[in-house]
């Protein structure tokens, strides 16, 4: 029998009176017990009426549309955004519940990295500067290849054919970061200079290279994602530049940089994370910066599945907390920083939903990672078919 | 023998006198001929020394390094992005020349696209705004499927599965276009109010919706491109929703805007062009707006392969008017409009030359195309390998 619901405008409550209707409600996890009754929220009413045939009614008998309803919840933020991660998650037949009834969880795993830490070697070059383009050169070949061999600093010779050529140019980041280290000079340009030339183009270019710098320091190799759409892609602790297949293919992650000030487009930050899966490497997340957003609520508390069925509230534990975004919408790092905190907070990991025009939902996972001696946090960002 | 440069510092010029030299440099299409002598351009003189195992003297015998001829000629933009882009044309056995060289060609091919136009029913449905999320939902189930089923507007039910729920709910392209041309109405907002929600995530709204239109005008089903990276997919007109995967597949095409007013790095534009390629779409690249800037040269004229060899000033014809960019660089699209149309004005393609942080080089050839009725013009973006 289809559900029917009675709508209470005065006080804004949606009412389940049938006692068969409350059972099966009760079974699947829905609403709050109130006495006999059940009482639904907005997500699960419009639910009802729209794949379980469900109706409503208000107290005089007249029938309250989807819209209707919706109408009356103006006050709920992105109303139509969390409906429909909360239907995609309801649809594969998972339990999903309010966020206000986590308690904490210990169900947040990390994944730890390797921070040996790194020595930046006294290489005494002489590189030019070329604010236009980016790039430092060093004429000195014999240094210009030790830098290169040894560290993989900069691009000897020629990208994939470093017999090819004798000089190397070393990109922004690695010309900011030796000289900063006194590693090398650079005869037409100091640090200020350095950055000003770069913040023309980028903006964001300081934290950017904030955390090209934190990697490097931890003893990662730290080259351009350009390939992967991303900032960066990193070759872990003792990576050499080799132009064989075999490894080339050992840089495994890519890392791109969200800077807490900086704004995207919910879509944006998902071109960047599809680039990376589609050349299959694991995307990192740096969301470097101060500024603190604290009123970040994730939306939904999400049950998952089990070995032997699904994990509820009554047999089981809540595995994720739940981001729902819209495609056409603008987030800030912050923001985001923030939603991961307050997962973190419950001892689970946040889920990104991201909502697309056609109602479609994606998912990626965050994981955090453990990087000792790190100065920011970083996630792992992965894609998710729930 | 490594070729020996005379730089005169006075006059900037790069001189190779040797009649050895001058032969060989002849026979592969380097510099300016004067009299006996070979006048080199910057990026030439570069290359000699780079990969060549060249020298350049200056008049009194003192060797003059990669970086003392480059720093001569700092009054010459982005020549280490420019650098880069040549050096990697010659290294695969091509030829370049300067851009000035450039005379009319017909080499300029355009791919026609159908435009049959489209009527836009009259459906009378109402629908609900959501300003937050951008959707506009429809209660009435009999005219929210027909609207989808007859002509793609909306999502009906559930993403893949239609008949799994009873709603239609429009994006924010299609509620504003339907509402424009007296379609449908909107109970809680009119154009004004869809333009102001949608602007407040994206100031560039206007101009994507211009593109979203003329698509649609032409007769074309324009739906989000959120999976494939791009702000829409295109069906070419007669194409209707389905689940079945035969006509999933059949988007093809994949439509990102690219206002002129707009500037982006070029690393966002490529990663655009990536996630498109990564899921053998054609990417069409929309430039829309009014904004003309006059001044945009394109780098240099590009020789190809030809069946039986490759294609030079004495034997052929040159293909392409290359634009070089640098992976940090800004540009707004009405730069790259501009040089589409300088290639265009010589009846050559364009070819984007992507030069990333270890001067490895992405190759993307726009091609023009004709879409009959259009407002705007429209470029296919392949990736090339030359």
């Amino acid at each position: 029998m289809p559900i029917e619901i009675e709508f209470f405008e005065e006080d804004k409550k949606l009412v389940v009176g049938d006692p068969a209707s409350v059972t099966s409600l009760r079974k699947a996890f829905y609403g709050e017990n109130e006495g006999a009754a059940v009482f639904l929220r907005p997500e699960e009413a419009l639910y009802m009426l729209d794949v379980r045939n469900g109706r409503c009614l208000d107290e005089n008998g007249r029938e309250v549309t989807f819209n209707k309803i919706a109408s009356h919840f103006g006050d709920a933020p992105r109303l139509m955004t969390r409906y429909y991660a909360f239907k995609d998650w309801r649809d594969r037949g998972l339990v999903i519940r309010p966020v206000d009834e986590a308690t904490h969880y210990n169900r947040n795993p990390t994944h730890k990295y390797p921070s040996p830490g790194f020595d930046v070697p006294k290489y005494n070059a002489v590189a030019r500067f070329y604010p236009d383009d980016n790039y430092a050169i060093i004429d000195d070949d014999i240094v210009g290849e030790r830098m290169y061999t040894e560290h993989w600093f900069g691009q000897f010779g020629t990208y994939k054919a470093d017999k090819h050529g004798r000089y190397n140019k070393l990109d922004i980041y690695e010309a900011l970061f030796l000289l900063r280290h006194g590693s090398i000079t650079i005869e037409n340009a100091n640090e200020r200079q350095l950055i000003e030339a770069a913040k023309m183009n980028n903006s964001f270019f300081e934290p950017i290279y904030n955390v090209y710098e934190d990697w490097r320091m931890r003893g990662f190799v730290v080259k351009t994602g350009f390939k992967f759409g991303t900032h960066f892609r990193i070759y872990f602790p003792g990576a050499a530049p080799s132009r064989t297949t075999d490894d080339w293919i050992h840089s495994k992650h890519v890392l791109h940089v969200f800077p807490r000030t900086m704004e995207l487009l919910t879509s944006e930050l998902s071109r960047a994370i599809r680039v990376a899966h589609s050349v299959k490497k694991t995307f990192i997340l740096a969301i470097p910066g101060e500024e603190i957003m604290k009123d970040v609520k994730p939306d939904y508390l999400l049950y998952h599945r089990k070995k032997d069925g699904i994990e509820t509230p009554e047999d089981g534990m809540p595995k994720y907390l739940m981001l729902s975004l819209n495609e056409d919408e603008k987030i800030s790092g912050a923001y985001l920083a923030s939603a991961i905190d307050a997962a973190k907070n419950v001892g689970l990991s946040l889920m990104l939903a991201m909502v697309d025009r056609e109602t479609s939902i994606t998912y990626y996972r965050v994981r955090r990672i453990e990087l000792k001696d790190s100065k920011y946090e970083y996630y792992e960002i992965d894609w998710k078919q729930p």
